[in-house]
């Protein structure tokens, strides 16, 4: 087990790399802990949770919602949960995203952990204090920003990952490719899905690679008023159709991905054959690159995109790969654009 | 119109004393900002809403669940509220408290300010940033601790407060002095609620006093390690019978003033004199004293207070009038008391 302090605006996480799930009780006491996790988590893993209390919600993004706040919070009373209760979220993003939102505002706030499950939420979810949940189709729009005490990364975990939850979570992997580092597109051209799925090694350190990236993105930037805007590349249209379609978040970026390369190609002056080469890396890792919608559809859930500030929205762009912007465009404009890229 | 700016770790809240409710439209937009408001407040004052977007949320404690935040939300999003948009409460403590929840978990959270409309959210409910629903019987038990951006003090908004609720507010008032001031004490023995709801002077001068008490206690601890816990004088049986009982707010600390008055001089040597000089103060001011209840029944309830930790409660004693400590009591203590002083 490797720690590694990270410092948000004063607020210390402590990642820890390489560590087993029962290293869980170094970092806090069964005693006062309380488990959050999902039913195919749970049934995964049951051996696991012996001896924790632990609360099973249901597994899939259609349950990030309210209502599942609602039973989580039921279940602390009944528990007798108290503000010196820690809460571990232990899955994937949904199971951290509602796990952080819950322990955030039961008793004004009591401390957490997570223990991310799946690629994606190791390399972005569980990473960065953002949690919620989603209010019908809109994608997290009720929530908060509020730093977890600790992040547990059990690669082993992932040997009961199913296949496309490794293909959901090298979404966001290229996306980080995308914006921040020519290095890692290289090296995703290079490799396969199958080398990361069967490589340890190759899977450990592409792993801290990607926490590092996005962890120095939020440390720099925690409430998002620059550079973590940019980690929101492919989500604006991404977010817009998840709900809409039932696709999984990696599926929904994707495709968004490749509609913003289009966009970039419009406006921004990004390279056709850069986009290209995105759109080869995208469907190499058998993730989506289009979907069958309706763009009037799309506007209509995108308009409520917490990126949109009045009547202009802030898109992220390419210049290149390896380095992205923020573009305000007006509604009107994207509207029109939508019609055309979709 | 009298602008006080007052600093909460760093964040700055304006205070507009001898406001007008129209004067709102020199703090913010009427395009970008959203009023919300009970069915009470705004049949009473419809005309003052005239031209403002405004929610109108059910009135009472009652409705003071996640069901109305759920509510809320819904007419954000049907409104097409966005980062930008302003939030602004206008109501008693029920609206103030989940005005302010509301606004810090609408994406992730949007600016808002207060315009409290009794005298309880004057002096009390509308200062310090704690905000929340509660769930069931249980007080507050969900919610966040986050500054409003100001607060405007419409005096004039108080002539269309029903009696019941002028005696509600003085109980928080009665529990300043308790606490912190000798000689707002001394002015409560000398005036009457009569006075105060007929001398405008009178009237302005106290809420500022009390205004001012809580607003110290809060600067100098606003996330509740020390000093703050003091304002919970009378609120952990207050809020054990108040929706067990369905009480008014002030009627419930009254009576939990009452019992703290007795655990006091069983355990801390408060001077019997002293807690006959409390409860005459809180008759004068036609409040109430005791309730018949069942102390298994509170204990039940009050074990899930968010002031106990583990197996303690820190419970709120008086050394005398106008001065109080924190004293931890054992939940056996407490419920051998309990049986005693109910």
């Amino acid at each position: 087990m490797t720690q590694v302090e990270n410092d948000f605006s004063g607020k210390k996480v402590n990642y820890y790399f390489d560590a087993a799930f029962s290293d869980l009780e170094q970092l806090t006491t069964k005693e006062t802990t309380i488990l959050i996790t999902d039913e195919n988590v749970f049934q995964l893993h049951q051996q696991k949770f012996d001896g924790w209390k632990t609360i099973v919600i249901r597994a899939g993004e259609e349950h990030k919602q309210q209502s599942t706040v609602d039973v989580i919070i039921g279940q602390l009373i009944a528990m007798e949960a108290d503000r010196k209760t820690f809460i571990v979220g232990v899955g994937g993003g949904v199971v951290t995203d509602i796990t952080g939102y819950a322990a955030s505002v039961y008793m004004r706030g009591v401390k957490f952990g997570f223990v991310p499950t799946t690629i994606l939420s190791m390399v972005d979810a569980s990473i960065g204090g953002k949690n919620g949940v989603d209010v019908g189709v809109y994608k997290n729009l009720v929530g908060l920003i509020k730093q977890p005490e600790f992040l547990l990364f059990d690669y082993s975990l992932l040997q009961t990952l199913p296949y496309e939850q490794w293909v959901n979570g090298f979404a966001e992997v290229i996306k980080h490719a995308c914006i921040k580092d020519t290095v890692l597109f290289a090296l995703l051209e290079k490799f396969t899905l199958h080398d990361f799925t069967t490589n340890a090694t190759l899977l450990a350190d592409l792993i801290e690679r990607n926490v590092n990236i996005k962890t120095t993105v939020v440390v720099n930037d925690e409430f998002e008023q620059g550079d973590r805007k940019l980690l929101n590349f492919g989500h604006t249209i991404g977010h817009a159709i998840e709900n809409l379609h039932q696709l999984l978040h990696g599926h929904a970026i994707s495709i968004g991905m490749v509609a913003a390369c289009n966009l970039s190609e419009k406006l921004n002056g990004f390279h056709f054959d850069e986009a290209t080469r995105i759109v080869k890396l995208l469907a190499k890792y058998h993730l989506p690159v289009d979907v069958e919608t309706e763009y009037e559809k799309v506007f209509e859930v995108l308009k409520m995109d917490k990126k949109r500030n009045l009547k202009v929205m802030n898109f992220i762009l390419l210049n290149k790969i390896g380095e992205a912007v923020i573009r305000p465009i007006e509604l009107d404009e994207l509207h029109k654009h939508l019609k055309e890229i979709l």
